[in-house]
């Protein structure tokens, strides 16, 4: 059995050796590449994925499976052991169901499809994208089928963002928030940009500033790093080296709040038990298989709950008008907050608002549904997107780089994975309930600067379990009950000074 | 035989990519990964190294030779798929000979000196890096003995670094070196430091200046990284990604020199005939095992035939004026010139002018045999080490730190690397004087900062062929000869003034 366990351990071990090889390729080549090493760079990274995969899916780890599971039967359902065993298990079925080639074909397609989306975004030419979207619905859908029966084709999708999450479940929490926010993006304020948001902010002092901020949310900076790059993600090559990155521009701020939301993402991966390790149950931000709305919940809570609050600024703003003192000198706290939080019409989802953000989402939802079930085809996709954004923001797309071509994430073979930034939102405020219970003092501590004791509940109570339960079970263990978008309304509504339809 | 050789082109494919995220891990490692981060980054690289060289001493790579050897019998011995063929056999008899056990210690005990030699060298105390010596030294031996029969241990360890050359070689080369350096280094001068060499250089400026030097000598910026570290080293990811790491200090500039050494090394790879990709037949400047000699060769080219020549800075001293005018407005060419190769006796191997580099190395290659065959017990080493110095320099040892501990090299169980240095400053004056024939004004080019035709010729002659032949062939091939001191000796005695002793 001593054995039989060490030899599961050393090759995942080495498995997770090379993904998280695979991790710093990738980090490697968003952050500082030269730019013609992008084809030894794809080959690299093809061979690596290849080896790790048909290392993991090997028979040797279901016979090693087959003879630990009754060991792990006699331990505790929480047990590290127990949970690796059950882990790798749900993972070997799941991974086995895939054929090698559909895997490589679809890994080919994203390769192939991202310059189309890229070239075609730029053009606003839905029709040279369309060939490529559909050749890549159609792998998904064949994807879909190798999990098979299913009471939805959606639910072998969103299974690979939010294991054992169903398609009617996420669709129970859409349905309450869908006219809540359309009410509140009716009946609400649009505010007005204020000058001042447009800089001038050099970027040299936006990055010491965001450094400084990382340090004192909880980041030590021997553990982890900050990079610029294009579209800023997290990652990480161990526990104590985590990856970060951002973006800047001079007339913007939001290089603060990408910094919070990235380092949200990283603390989660940073914060995993040591006992978990080289593991199948670490919860590395790059990585989707586990669930991506509670990875989401604390990139969110880091942004928004913390970062765009009145206590935070409280603390910070000082920091801020010191910085820039010609352009927020004069600048009162109130309206410097206020300007962060303005609420406005916008067509593109990744500079939306918190009120406006969901409806973004339930309308990526909805139409990826009927997409994949084979009722919308996508010929037919850009006067869909059209029709039901007016339908729910009561405005027109003005063209399809402002509508159905904005996001990678079609392109990118990523049906189902919308939903999980929406449900991190909900998430968030759902968590963020329970910690300000357990904290009373909370807003105090933030507004002095200390964030030791929300990160010190946020390690006990949710990252140090890494990916040991399910997504549901572990909601459970930290809200103490299932995913309820009620909390996150009320946040809405205070923010938005709207009294209570409940 | 096409699916044979397709199948063993895939796996060494696999094997390449293996490689280059090996070497970019260290990179990453060297160059910016957070200091937390070592633990987990020397766990990724035990996987991925042992997984590389499973794969590669595997038995299949042996059948599929067996098929194709008579299809690589009827090719021209210059076909690339001959040289895969042979290639691949040698380096594979080679690699199966040594247990994987053993492979494993001494790479657990690589790791485990380091440590133990930066230690003993800050403290300049040798016991206690005594035990780490002993170990390695021993396992280095069980290492040889895997190649036995041999004429000498030594051969089986240079094997490593110089592919077929024989120790009887090295010393026929170096007994002709010895007597006439140390004549030399007694006759010569020995200059006094200039006071401008001492700065002040910022920082910013040395590096801005590297990069423009790097571009004009034909280094891509879109195909070349330049980045700092305390050890530089060259490395790459693919033929279109090469890295350079360099170093700096505000009150020296052996930035350009170091820039200009590791350029070499980075355009040997470079050049690699793109046929060869992804093959064994990669010259990787990291890789130790083509002939280190040849790779010296060009990062020594660079550095001193081209950077420490006179019609060089005729082109390139007036941009340094212009960036450091406060140090070097009112310093002539000539002094300038002067000051860069200047003669002075140290203790420190890397330190050394062209004059005294080779009495460091031939040091250390007759008490490295005299280690290997057991004559010399690792006790006893100092005391030799002292004693030998001043014979060949004439002057005393201060300490252990300036004499047995300064290098990394023996701790890190690369004995029979050293005299590679020496053989590439040899091969680079010979190499030279070949180009020199071939473009006869070579130094007009080179006054008007014109590297091209020296690259072309360098790149047409050498570099692209890779690994392709063995070093004694490739050698053959670029000079029409073996290696030979004389015309190295020649550019000594010119550069220090001394009539010609032949």
């Amino acid at each position: 059995m001593t054995a039989a366990l060490a030899e599961l351990r050393h090759r995942l071990g080495e498995i997770a050796d090379l993904r998280r090889a695979e991790r710093m390729l990738i980090w490697d080549m968003s952050v500082l590449m030269p730019a013609a090493g992008g084809g030894a760079r794809a080959a690299q990274l093809e061979s690596v994925e290849r080896i790790a995969h048909e290392r993991f899916v090997d028979e040797r780890i279901g016979q090693l499976l087959d003879q630990l599971e009754p060991y792990a039967d006699g331990l505790p359902y929480d047990a590290d052991d127990a949970c690796l065993i059950r882990v790798t298990r749900s993972d070997w079925e799941k991974a086995r169901r895939v054929p090698a080639e559909l895997s490589a074909e679809i890994a080919k397609a994203r390769a192939e499809s991202f310059e189309v989306w890229v070239d075609a975004r730029e053009r606003s030419d839905f029709d040279s994208f369309r060939p490529a979207l559909e050749r890549m619905l159609g792998l998904k859908q064949r994807y879909a089928e190798c999990f098979a029966p299913y009471d939805d084709p959606y639910d072998a999708l969103l299974d690979d963002y939010e294991p054992g999450m169903r398609t009617a479940e996420v669709r129970a929490v859409f349905d309450v928030l869908k006219p809540e926010l359309t009410s509140l993006l009716a009946g609400g304020p649009s505010d007005e940009e204020e000058g001042f948001m447009r800089g001038l902010f050099p970027v040299d002092a936006q990055h010491a500033l965001s450094l400084e901020l990382l340090e004192r949310l909880g980041a030590p900076a021997g553990e982890f790093r900050l990079d610029p790059t294009v579209h800023p993600f997290a990652t990480n090559s161990g526990l104590r080296d985590i990856r970060i990155t951002t973006r800047y521009a001079e007339d913007d701020l939001y290089s603060l709040f990408t910094a919070m939301h990235e380092f949200g993402h990283g603390i989660y991966q940073h914060g995993v038990s040591p006992s978990l390790d080289r593991t199948p149950m670490e919860t590395a931000p790059s990585r989707t298989d586990f669930s991506m709305a509670l990875h989401e919940s604390q990139s969110r809570l880091w942004e928004n709950l913390v970062g765009r609050s009145l206590p935070f600024w409280r603390w910070f703003y000082p920091r801020l008008q010191e910085t820039f003192p010609d352009v927020l000198g004069d600048v009162s706290l109130e309206r410097f907050h206020r300007a962060v939080n303005r609420v406005r019409r916008s067509f593109i989802r990744v500079d939306a608002d918190e009120t406006t953000y969901g409806l973004h989402i339930i309308l990526r939802f909805e139409l990826e549904q009927e997409l994949v079930a084979g009722r919308l085809a996508v010929k037919d996709l850009p006067d869909a997107w059209n029709a039901r954004f007016h339908e729910l923001f009561g405005f027109e797309v003005p063209n399809d780089a402002a509508g159905v071509l904005q996001d990678v994430h079609w392109g990118d073979g990523l049906f189902g994975y919308f939903p999980t930034y929406q449900l991190g939102n909900v998430l968030s405020v759902q968590i963020w309930a329970r910690v300000a219970e357990a904290i009373p003092d909370l807003e105090e501590q933030i507004e002095r600067g200390e964030f030791a004791d929300l990160l010190g509940w946020l390690r006990k109570n949710l990252y140090v379990h890494g990916r040991k339960f399910t997504p549901a079970e572990t909601i459970e263990r930290v809200v103490g009950g299932p995913i309820d978008p009620q909390p996150y309304l009320r946040y809405l509504r205070d923010k938005l000074g709207v009294p209570s339809t409940a």
